[in-house]
């Protein structure tokens, strides 16, 4: 892992990501409504038309409310105690669209929301809020067929437990009982979990609306928790990649073969990861070039020609970022990689940082790039 | 719905259903660990040998912090702050064995412990809080073949949506494609949802072992969310069973059906339901009799033989409760459907109240007796 994707990964997620997308801002709109990752029935946070998040808590007798929200590393949105002793504040800006994590500062300690769902990321279960994306249609939840996405615990020897994982199988899986299907292992990022693609990622929904749109080939993809070693929590440093490697290649893959209907040939399967996960991914299939032939790093690093020893191995390397991020750092990749006769290709999500927006768009545009060749 | 049902459901729900064991507490043996349920690193809270808990909270400039748990409706435990500015307090005595949803105040607001990880509950993600049972053997992570929980999303026309359901697989399910399966529709309680059974219910750890051990016929687990009018969150008296039973009967079980390789006959098809989901199995399964054989009501009521139009149909009655709720109410009720000619049985919890343990070790116990004759 360079010093470069660490110093990126860890300013990008501690900052949790936002950046205000104009320094002017406009006049605020009064069309606020509640975002749609609050829990049941919970009025705030709400977002409005610009793309503003507008927080409210009830702490009655607090000294101060902060939100992590709205400028990034420089203390996020200060609460304001109205005349029924709530707290409300706005953002300062409009924030990127997508999916942000926040937390909230009561009186020096760090809370979360009560008014929405959580989701892990930075090491703990964080608050999260949507800003509806203008091209949100493709993660929707639509009348489609969907397909299932499974707990499953599967036996590890090397870390003496049952590891789990979620496996999202496509629309039709349970009926067509003589089809096989390609698997993609996908990862996570620091401070996620396995539960991250298919929480705040929308993977399943995403591959059901384009399975149901003729747009990609069906198949399998497996979400697993890749931190396997003692790294304390939050200690990205202490992270080491082989004993996770242990886990994927000689436990969960065999598993996943042996127990879902895949086709378990390097050809037809694939690995993919967002920044940390991105780094396991650009080791683990270099380790190991006759288990995958698709490569896939969103916002997470770059391959070089030099480092792939047998092209005839690897039928494609995606790579991509968000536009806020370094996107030329991707496309010079891309560039040199086919330069090197490999299949290369990039993808720069316009208008979004280190997020899951970024990482929600790339899986779409990935999907239909893979077992095709 | 009795208004019996209603006042111990509502009174049990939200004093969070904790009550202390004894009156005098001994004293407390320093052996506190962290709570199982505690997000990943977390120190706090912790438990001790005893059942004592023990939360700290940090918010340093905060004037009060109490922890909803410790005095049932008494007010909870107050924490006291110490020297270096955490928050830290100890239930006045022993806790229930098993799983207690709680929350956190904090200067007049209602927020969760950041140590724990979050459960649905009273409405609400909630923190939750594992006094380890002496029993817990039988819902552990064992080195046992494991099934599989499977979130599907099926279509709903009468509530025109995609609706979510988690379903348990046996092990093996992928493997014996030939075999078929009966099906167990399990309901959560009032201000639960379709999370709880395989979350704090631990349903799919309750079947592995009981299979590995061959005490119970492998069978498949449905979980949905069992409130679809418009009920206010929160307002149980505007809760109606009629648009619930649709999805269930005209859309659940029919997708169930197409989609898993059940055994779709009403010998091979079994309802149950905790609390409100009780009251729902109820119900629906005397309005629905050619549906379900089994019934079961875990803390959730009780059937008269009088209720029951055609006895032939009814293969099982179970009823259930812990010994700090009506246990004479259950029993009584099973006397009388035997004397009624009904295949009925009675199930006390020892020494838990309104609460998940009783739940776990009711479906332990209906487990075995479900799909025999």
């Amino acid at each position: 892992m360079s010093n470069k994707f660490l110093a990126i990964a860890i300013a990008t997620t501690l900052a949790g990501g936002v950046s205000i997308a104009q320094i002017t801002p406009p006049a605020i709109i009064e069309d606020f409504k509640p975002s749609e990752l609050n829990q049941p029935g919970q009025e705030y946070p709400q977002v409005n038309s610009q793309g503003y998040a507008r927080f409210k808590i009830i702490a009655p007798s607090a000294d101060s409310v902060r939100v992590s929200l709205g400028l990034g590393g420089r203390g996020g949105t200060k609460l304001k105690q109205l005349a029924d002793s709530s707290w409300v504040g706005t953002t300062e800006g409009p924030m990127d669209e997508g999916f942000h994590y926040y937390n909230v500062r009561i009186d020096g300690g760090k809370f979360n929301d009560p008014g929405t769902l959580n989701f892990y990321g930075s090491t703990r279960w964080e608050s999260g809020i949507e800003i509806p994306a203008h091209d949100q249609d493709f993660y929707a939840l639509k009348a489609v067929p969907h397909g299932k996405v499974e707990q499953i615990l599967f036996p590890s020897a090397s870390t003496n437990t049952s590891r789990r994982a979620f496996v999202y199988t496509p629309p039709g899986y349970n009926n067509n009982t003589k089809k096989r299907y390609p698997v993609l292992y996908l990862q996570h990022g620091w401070g996620e979990d396995e539960t991250a693609w298919s929480n705040q990622g929308h993977a399943n929904l995403i591959m059901d609306n384009l399975i149901a749109e003729g747009k990609t080939e069906p198949f399998i993809i497996v979400m697993t928790y890749g931190i396997t070693n003692n790294a304390r929590f939050g200690k990205i440093r202490e992270f080491k990649v082989d004993t996770f490697q242990t886990v994927l290649i000689d436990e969960l893959i065999p598993y996943v073969d042996a127990n879902f209907r895949t086709i378990a040939k390097p050809s037809h399967r694939a690995m993919a990861g967002l920044s940390m996960g991105g780094m396991e991914t650009h080791t683990i299939t270099l380790n190991k070039p006759d288990v995958f032939s698709y490569y896939s790093l969103l916002s997470g690093g770059t391959y070089t020609p030099e480092e792939i020893k047998d092209k005839s191995k690897v039928k494609l390397i995606f790579l991509s970022c968000g536009s806020k991020e370094k996107p030329e750092g991707v496309k010079n990749a891309v560039t040199a990689l086919k330069a090197g006769g490999i299949n290369a290709v990039s993808y720069i999500s316009e208008n979004t940082a280190h997020e899951f927006l970024t990482w929600r768009r790339s899986l779409h545009e990935l999907a239909p790039l893979l077992f095709k060749n």
